[in-house]
């Protein structure tokens, strides 16, 4: 149905025209020397009806006027400016167009007019337009970006976004490498008077770069559509979604800012869980899920294995765990004789495994990550930290008691979640030690529910594999 | 029913003695020279089979030996151990004991048949005890501490705990001063032989110190009681109570490590919602709650105003509000009126408060603030983090946009959360900006849900108030 060199100019433009470039606060001010600091400069042109110069650079009054390579046009002029400045763009021949502009259907009826004019010129000249009322695109791959991001943020990744909302996008994007988190492309979609969700879901689907896709979604711009989409995206790659408008109120907010309808939560709710979308609660989730997914293999089955420094921590994540559909299950004997040997008395061997100050946490996490009786494992290192730190002091290595969690995790091939619980630099500590690939959650029960959607994303994708099978 | 007398000595204690005095690594260790450096070393005995001196100190053999004075024995020996140590504690007539030592109940039968002798000891002597298996308190009041914490979490704070697991205990204590909350007194419980949760809730009633009590609790020792306490005690305080053993899997774990019985969940559930004791979901909850209540004012309805620069994270907090039984009502007419003034044609004036771009958030966020309409504000701080970066250069204040958010608080005394979304130094920048009284979460719906539990607590006092006056 979709073909990626239809949203390809988006990513990879060969000529960029910034109408609406300008000396004042602003995108127009800023995009500019951005886009001629990422290399773009000689692909791009500036327009502004004062004409002149600007940033070292010709500026053209109309872009009837640019010369070539044109290929997308970036809108930064005020709303009601932005009709003309569109015919002017399809007389052009430029087909693809990103309105960064607000002020259209989220903005009641003016907006709304101004908003149906576009879509007029739109369907006259055969445009492809992303907007308006967004912040564009982010594609970390080639360093094309129109969004005002960290440097630190342009780190490339296989995280693919699709956000409704330019702030949200903008917000995540702030803040995701901080969580370990790196982008390959991402895109916000505003009023998405033409680009969709699911015109990007695919072209992500095929994006070689990406590896999961992150999804904030109002409401879908075509039901149908999306069923469909999220159907075949997640036979590949796991969509998180984090959907608003779930009570009335919010339905009737998303409306006054992207222009959108939010639809009935419960339809969403089942077309989510039928399609294997995995859908999250809360913002907290969706960043702390997409760590998980974004470094660990699925788990072959629903047994999960904890070890523990702090029975109680065991207990939060162990009911957090079941509610969430996992197993909480029966070690192998093989374990049960590893973990009991060298093991003081008063310790029960059984899971979650609670080994307290029993100097058996290594043994036992590395007998959990080998029992072929457990899919996956969560590690829970909740210590006074006073302890750590005299410890620490004495120049020994926490692999002591810990473990080398790369190495364990490396070897054992199946998920690992850590739960460091405490303070925040003991919480670093671990993070720096556990390195890129095994997350560092401070919540057990967080990460029991993110070991949960890895399951559940795992499984709904077998049973589509089955169905294809039997057809 | 009980008086703070009864408990008083495990706070403050005329005189110490530690049992399981010792040079090598434990508590045994750690406690004599502590307790000396906090300044209780002329009331400090210490007690070892071997005698000699320690630390300075002469060690007695027994605690029968130990001359005055002596109120409160601290056990820090084997199991094993244990029940002779608290028959010469009996002779020796002390009174108090905390019994730190694991591998009772909560390690088989050979720790119930141990357990078991304590008790008739205690019965025997009359003794009080707290533990075995615990970590003992902290009283930031004075100092007295058997728990190994951080310097920084012994500054005297209004938070009251209660955790039946000591490694619970301790790891939350080293946490909650980098989230702005301060301890008045901590007690870990553990196997709960005799002190239980509703003694030192009451204690913690009647303490001028403690505002709210924090609690986590696997199974209530006696639920009528514990139902009796609560009611009175939320009279005055909130208590927020975090329980596990909520599944099957986790009630038959929590029995293994502090040998307690969890019972049904559903009991609890409606134990805590008709005594107006605050549950939470989870240890995330326990501390964001914790916050909100250590610092806002309690509000006089559910009415919630939301300003926010991102629509997305406006609508995220309006669904949890409106999920948790708040409403996110219309705006008084004097605010629409003070908030369009000088706004773009493009806003939407109403709640939640979007106000994107336009320069109003300032102006919005004190409307609301001062709207007699509204019982209490979210203000939403997300924003791309570059173009803070860029402001803050020039060296000006973000109060210009967000607001002097001490001044406007206390200005208008109603409850405040800010929820500031981004990169970790945007959220750090914000939470010194507003200082120690209003709370910075980076989560809009937990935002939402904190001002719900207040809500919720202030309404339940409300209906107990009413229900006395009928009586």
């Amino acid at each position: 149905m979709f073909s990626n060199e239809s949203l390809e100019p988006f990513f990879n433009p060969k000529g960029i025209v910034i109408v609406g470039a300008r000396t004042t606060p602003g995108f127009g001010m800023w995009l500019p020397p951005e886009l001629k600091n990422k290399g773009f400069g000689d692909r791009l042109r500036l327009v502004n009806p004062k004409g002149g110069e600007m940033y070292g650079m010709p500026v053209y009054k109309k872009a009837t006027e640019v010369p070539d390579p044109v290929e997308l046009a970036l809108v930064v002029v005020p709303s009601r400016a932005v009709p003309g400045v569109i015919v002017d763009i399809g007389e052009r021949g430029i087909r693809y167009v990103i309105i960064m502009s607000a002020g259209f259907a989220e903005a009641g009826s003016d907006g709304k007019a101004l908003q149906a004019e576009i879509l007029k010129a739109k369907n006259k000249y055969g445009l492809r337009i992303i907007g308006p009322n967004c912040i564009g695109l982010v594609n970390n791959e080639n360093g094309f970006t129109t969004a005002e991001t960290l440097e630190e943020a342009t780190k490339p990744g296989n995280l693919g976004i699709i956000a409704q909302s330019g702030v949200f996008g903008n917000v995540l994007l702030d803040g995701l490498y901080q969580k370990g988190l790196y982008v390959s492309k991402a895109v916000t979609l505003g009023n998405r008077i033409d680009v969709n969700e699911s015109e990007v879901l695919n072209y992500l689907h095929k994006d070689p770069m990406t590896d999961l896709i992150m999804m904030y979604l109002e409401g879908a711009s075509d039901g149908r559509l999306l069923t469909q989409t999220l159907n075949s995206v997640t036979r590949d790659k796991p969509v998180l979604v984090l959907k608003s408008g779930r009570t009335d109120e919010g339905k009737a907010d998303t409306k006054s800012h992207t222009g959108s309808m939010s639809g009935e939560d419960h339809l969403y709710e089942s077309m989510f869980a039928q399609t294997g979308a995995t859908r999250v609660e809360n913002l907290e989730e969706l960043i702390q899920f997409a760590r998980a997914f974004a470094t660990q293999p699925l788990p072959h089955g629903n047994r999960l294995g904890i070890v523990t420094s702090s029975g109680s921590m065991g207990d939060l994540a162990t009911d957090a765990a079941i509610r969430s559909g996992l197993r909480v299950s029966a070690l192998s004997e093989t374990t049960i004789q590893k973990v009991r040997d060298g093991a003081p008395d008063w310790m029960n061997v059984k899971n979650p495994l609670d080994v307290g100050p029993s100097g058996q946490f290594l043994k036992g996490f590395t007998a959990l990550m080998e029992d072929p009786d457990i899919d996956m494992v969560i590690s829970i290192i909740a210590s006074p930290f006073m302890f750590l730190k005299e410890y620490m002091k004495t120049g020994s290595s926490v692999h002591r008691w810990f473990g080398d969690l790369p190495a364990i995790h490396k070897q054992a091939g199946k998920p690992l979640l850590i739960c460091a619980v405490s303070n925040s630099e003991f919480v670093d500590y671990f993070t720096k030690d556990a390195g890129p690939k095994v997350p560092v959650l401070t919540s057990p029960e967080m990460a029991a529910k993110a070991m949960a959607a890895l399951w559940r994303y795992q499984n709904s994708r077998k049973k589509k594999a089955i169905a294809t099978w039997n057809k």
